[in-house]
């Protein structure tokens, strides 16, 4: 679906590496109904293409993503369109949770509100040292509770406070320093960084970073005990695939794993 | 209720801002029954007084907060008059944390135990860079257990233990890079930053405030899912509240918000 | 137990301070069956030894610690073995966080896996500024599963999956910023740094250290209420032994308090 003549969500797999490019720049790419339609149902395609390897979410444009379609938000019609709104952004944040290869997100301009979440909910972010970071719902009036959801899971309570009260951004230096983000580089490395990883992560066994994320989020709702006992059936699990047996034997022998993502 | 002519708490509010003082500067401080039975007793009064809009706390004297009183506490009669203290304690802690507008810890000096715990239980923090921060119960055979929980709340497990354990002060730089303060500032510019963040809290929503801080510590206890699906009911109630529906008017139509707080 | 004519685990107690030493230092401290038995047995017989205040977890060789002995995993017998490797290694670790004293990682050289996971399970940890930190088992198709429990507990989400997902070793700097340790220092002030903490650690009173450790991971498993009136019913108990009472006394008298450990 597109409004006008571009697409308003790009897509582009190479060499395993997917990307998804959220193309409204003209809104700054505020997710609309049908902007997040669009990730929703691109998620769905690529989780099921064996071919992907990793995913990158990306933007164009003078800002990565400004939150929530304002204009559009202001002219639904009545609670249950309001509510179904925000159901559809927790479920397409939830889907990149969820999602069963590492996602990436590529961040050179400011992100906002749901924006800023959309970055918090990947798995790992690199940044443009110009990038900023905002969740500024509460200066008009509504508080960004949903996206509060995700950078409550990144940073310190103190911070995300900071964020989410006084609804200024901060800098990509800062949001690295409270893990936010993984790294701020400069402007013009920041393809390079984001490729790095993407490439560090397509080579790896497909079927061991679904397994490994999926642990990861599942164990980080859990007590210690609990947690340990889940873990050490995901080794154990872990250790009877092909992928592991290829990648010890592989090790041991001093030679590169050639892997079959099971 | 004061001890001689000073009161222990002072108390005022200017412009929407109120602040409360503990004024107990020979004692450093030092939370007796009858300073934690006046905090409990401001807190209940300024949540009922809608002209607040965001409260400071602050301390007069040579220390910000030294923790429990001691001398009083050596004194008290039985394990019964023991656990009315800590009770007594823990319920000015939650007051602090289910206080209906954000607080912030004004730190200009020495905060130690349940003196740390207090900054910790703030919504923001502010120091200045000659205070420090220290759980030193460990130092007296009483570990800081109550202290912690706020604590650990706040910054990493080993960061929390190097002070529970250590019973070492760390300066504020460190209490920053660890999430325990928002900034640490040179002394003379302390006021300048509490008031800056004062000042742009009491121009937000009241009701947006209110059910933004409810929201972010009770998400904070909740797996994914249910963190989602609560912040979604808050979102869309949100939005039916008249301040969300003038912060939104006002944003797309270029002027400033006029709140009623509700 | 010995492999050849070394053992493999060394143990020492001074003035309170018990170390025990990983030592097969061809084998990069590789956590075999035979090594992991013996770390338990030291636990177990040093947990009972009312002499030793505080333990450290140190290592020879030109690793800390490389994690599972991956010669001997693949040379197990069925998903029955395997998983008996995997559950003892938990219950060691396990047996770091309950054991009743303080533990603090001595980490002079790199430590990986299962060897990053003993650093991030002790409650302190000291490292040569030349030491590296990874979780590589993505590498071989083996996700750090159980490790990135320990881990998830130390480092914000996106540094932990930066370390999982990516595999690459950071230094110990960040890991410092990150809070996985403590301190990075040079490597020739490790001794002192570690020393540094022990004796301050051993010349508190053990009943009371015990107390707030056991305290501190219990309550980082409970909501806000729950953990303060848990934490409150720890501090009356605390508050009834004879070492507070010589602690505060002590405290109040300005002297040196002397402790019973009870």
């Amino acid at each position: 679906m597109s409004t006008g003549t571009e697409p308003i969500l790009l897509s582009d797999i190479q060499d395993g590496v997917a990307t998804i490019t959220l193309n409204r720049p003209k809104a700054r790419n505020a997710l609309s109904i049908e902007l997040m339609t669009e990730v929703e149902a691109a998620l769905a395609r690529l989780a099921a293409d064996t071919s992907v390897k990793v995913l990158i979410l990306a933007a164009n444009g003078p800002a990565f993503c400004a939150g929530h379609d304002l204009k559009q938000m202001s002219g639904l019609d009545g609670a249950d369109a309001v509510e179904a709104v925000f159901t559809q952004c927790s479920r397409m944040m939830k889907a990149i949770v969820r999602f069963p290869r590492p996602v990436i997100a590529r961040v050179h301009a400011m992100a906002t509100a749901a924006g800023c979440q959309l970055v918090a909910s990947c798995d790992l972010a690199y940044a443009a040292e110009t990038a900023q970071f905002a969740t500024p719902g509460v200066n008009i009036g509504l508080f960004c509770s949903t996206p509060m959801v995700a950078l409550a899971r990144n940073v310190g309570r103190k911070q995300a406070m900071e964020l989410l009260l006084l609804g200024k951004p901060v800098d990509a230096a800062r949001a690295e320093s409270w893990g936010l983000i993984n790294r701020a580089v400069a402007p013009d490395q920041l393809d390079a960084a984001v490729a790095e990883a993407a490439n560090t992560l397509a080579a790896k066994s497909s079927f061991t970073l679904k397994l490994g994320k999926e642990a990861f989020y599942a164990q980080a709702e859990m007590g210690l005990d609990e947690a340990y006992d889940y873990a050490t059936r995901v080794m154990v699990a872990n250790m009877q695939a092909k992928d592991a047996a290829e990648g010890i034997d592989a090790f041991l022998g001093k030679r590169h794993p050639v892997w079959c993502g099971a």
